[in-house]
């Protein structure tokens, strides 16, 4: 199962292996056009033949056949154009205008490619923790959320209390971070806002693992410097400490990818009263001189809340919080916001960051209902979270259902204001769209429209666990994959143009 | 896929298959211990052993390893002894005083027994729908609801406006029906309480097709009389008509099955504004002479509940409709119970009637969030159901996880009132123990206690989509798979005995 745990962890985080498809010939399903140099560096092309569903914007799921052509540049694979209506893959190239010997992939008659998921906010490190849960947000994290987190670089932390053997922490973070990456890409999940742990080398190595493995991956190391609030066996030790770490996984992350399109480093305080004022300020100021993406929590439970307005008595509010330390740009995932107020809302809208809505952990961990269509009203960005942890599943699908089935509750608990539902057309497109707003890939991923990268699942149906009788419309088929599908759905993902998934 | 189509139907209503389990000989796991006749109509005899998981009772996840001596007569197979903390198999059939020619069925050690669940509340003819929705309730059974099961019977259903061919209404119901005794079974369920449809012949094919397949099942067909309140194309002509098509399900079921012990009749107003005065009265009546289960909707929505008071003024409260007219009884299963009063709950208490609780279909439909603590505070008998297709899956594991959420959720809306919430120990033990007593079987399933029914099944766990890292409690295994598992967890399931389903 853990088949690359054999591979030396030295070897992965300092031997940076070579993205595979980088080259030409390691592309599964493509091969050089005719008339174009195959040497690395220059471009090949792949026809995907087949149906294509999206969800353009919240209220429209889009059906289309035809072909669309990938051409992929120095392994960077996206859509150069598209034909859609043709009735026979034989058609295909000559209505792209390219050479009869461009690969076709077709997708099959039962089924349908849909925009990758964008996972807008997991943590790498709890997967094995998924659901397993105690109590409400404060208490979780020291039950289950600290230990673990801790282990995946700390011989000493609590997870190991009861092992007969001697820990080995780093083979432990090898086997968890490998598991995520491989089950959130089976899932479906292109994309991800990874945060990690405050241990540099597991950081850096799950960000080497995401770039060899071909999961587009934003990478956090967890700013955990307040000498209070956070486990002594789980923190960083000073200020100091906690900004000099996090240069040295910049550093990595940059070294792997300097582009930054398909890993790069995103600056994690990981929730307020995680980090000093310093730490704080001091992360903000990296974030603008380096251009990155930030993210953190907020509001997401009412204790939370309470102790960040105690912790700040001299902010307005917790989004104030994060506004006096130059945390929020246009760059900036905040994570739940279930208590916003109003006026934190316009703050954000403002600003021009993004919330990451993550209703199965909401619900788990009893948070309560995140008000979703007031956020969207007022101008917020908003994309869908596994939070996993928190949430249960490493499945963003799962959080798609949720995402409608607490919005419904909502609306009845709000005098049955069905305006509060996010239908599920909208769900999946802030599971997409809303997603790629939010992360800062804005019209480069969610769809099928030329320029945008080619990050798909090609989703199958007719088998189990999607019950289809064939008398079902294709809206009515992709309700019901939305309803039951799993990942035995998707049987084939892709990054960037490259093969990353393939069902067994 | 549908392979049971080729079957006719007149074949499955009329000449009535003989359950396969009646004779030792096909027991496929059974053979007769030594010294026991060799004969129909005695007994044979089988060791189940491995690890044996359950809830006695709400709190506790009993865990417990040993063996299970199960005993079938006249293919009834039940708990005849058990032997827990036994670490060998061959030490089973010592310990539990039977010969050693018995065979030994061997759970794997990443698995383990567990009771099966208990659906309460599931409406087989709209399985196909499963996962489509359109407004709320009362919307949604005119756009999806009567179209699909009108059209298991009747060839001028809406269903088939579009149709090209000429409908064959009863191999739709073949179809649909065979496929949602499979599923379930593939889900663990080895109980469904079921709502058919108005129509006989298809009512009674699902009773013939959940004995052959050895489902234990309670078949009701819907009461449907109200000429104003059911659409033209779907109800019955009359009070006369109602009663006659009832008694014609109740004679066909209790001819397939006299013992009631498999399959029974469960007497069906579909809700209060469905059926007349006249009918409710005479199922009522019914109910009392032939001591039948008996079930029906209560307070799934709000503008329903308003509906009924409505069209009884003179009754104090929706329960206080079904009371009048002598269908609250201890054999009652009332699905949702969303919006009882305290009354309504201390007057159900009283008869010892049960409630089903769906939570899937009540956030889906926007219903609300029923009080489960308050209705278990009060005395009511509760237990889960999937509602199907109010409900979007036919698993009841993914009710039991969706009971602990909106209890959660309900719980931080109450003031942050944890009592409220239904931990996932207590969400399992509705649905096997709670599901138990509301279909009148307390104590005869739900646990592995001497006199109980072996209706069971083997979880595996170890594989996807349940990620086990191998340090995890076993406790902890059960949460993950509560949190994760799904139809390919289930390995293998028997009812009575009986193997019904095996994971291919």
């Amino acid at each position: 199962m853990w088949n690359l745990i054999a591979i030396s962890v030295q070897a992965l985080v300092f031997g940076l292996p070579h993205p595979v498809s980088c080259h030409p010939n390691n592309l599964k399903y493509g091969k050089p056009s005719s008339g174009e140099p195959d040497a690395e560096g220059i471009s090949t092309s792949q026809i995907f033949y087949g149906r294509f569903i999206s969800t353009p914007n919240p209220d429209t799921l889009l059906i289309q056949h035809g072909a669309v052509l990938v051409t992929s540049i120095d392994g960077r694979g996206y859509i150069n154009m598209t034909a859609f209506n043709l009735t026979r893959p034989e058609d295909a190239a000559a209505e792209l205008g390219v050479g009869s010997d461009v690969a076709v992939v077709q997708g099959t008659d039962t089924g349908f490619f849909f925009p990758g998921f964008i996972d807008t906010h997991i943590h790498a490190p709890q997967y094995p923790n998924l659901g397993l849960f105690a109590g409400t947000l404060l208490d979780w994290l020291r039950a289950y959320t600290f230990p673990m987190e801790s282990s995946l670089g700390n011989p000493n932390s609590p997870a190991y209390a009861d092992s007969t053997t001697t820990p080995d922490p780093y083979a432990r973070a090898m086997q968890v971070y490998s598991h995520v990456i491989d089950r959130t890409l089976a899932y479906g999940t292109t994309t991800c806002s990874y945060y990690a742990t405050v241990d540099v080398p597991a950081t850096n190595l799950l960000a080497t693992l995401a770039y060899a493995k071909g999961q587009r991956a934003y990478i956090g190391r967890t700013c955990m410097d307040n000498q209070q609030y956070n486990p002594e066996y789980y923190r960083d030790e000073s200020v100091e400490d906690a900004i000099n770490k996090t240069w040295a996984t910049i550093n990595h992350i940059e070294s792997l990818d300097p582009s930054g399109e398909l890993v790069a480093p995103i600056i994690t305080p990981r929730f307020a009263p995680a980090c000093t004022n310093e730490s704080l300020t001091e992360l903000g100021n990296i974030a603008v001189q380096k251009d990155l993406r930030i993210q953190a929590h907020i509001s997401e439970n009412v204790g939370e809340v309470k102790l960040v307005s105690e912790l700040y008595p001299q902010q307005s509010s917790y989004a104030d919080v994060y506004e006096a330390h130059g945390l929020l740009t246009d760059k900036t995932i905040l994570a739940h916001g279930v208590h916003l107020t109003d006026e934190e809302m316009a703050l954000i809208a403002a600003r021009g960051s993004g919330v990451s809505h993550c209703p199965d952990s909401n619900s788990a961990l009893g948070s309560g209902i995140a008000r979703v269509r007031r956020m969207i009203d007022a101008g917020i960005k908003v994309g869908l979270g596994t939070d996993a942890a928190g949430g249960f599943s490493p499945s963003l699908l799962d959080n798609v259902r949720q995402a409608f089935l607490v919005s419904r509750l909502l609306s009845f608990q709000e005098g049955q204001n069905e305006s509060l539902t996010v239908p599920v057309t909208e769900a999946l497109y802030l599971g997409t769209v809303g997603g790629a707003q939010v992360v800062g890939m804005d019209g480069r991923l969610g769809g099928f429209v030329p320029g945008m990268l080619w990050d798909v699942q090609e989703i199958v149906l007719g088998t189990e666990p999607v019950d289809i009788f064939g008398w079902e419309t294709w809206s009515d088929r992709v309700m019901k994959w939305v309803w039951n599908g799993d990942d035995r759905n998707v049987n084939r993902v892709w990054v960037g143009g490259r093969l990353v998934h393939e069902r067994r």
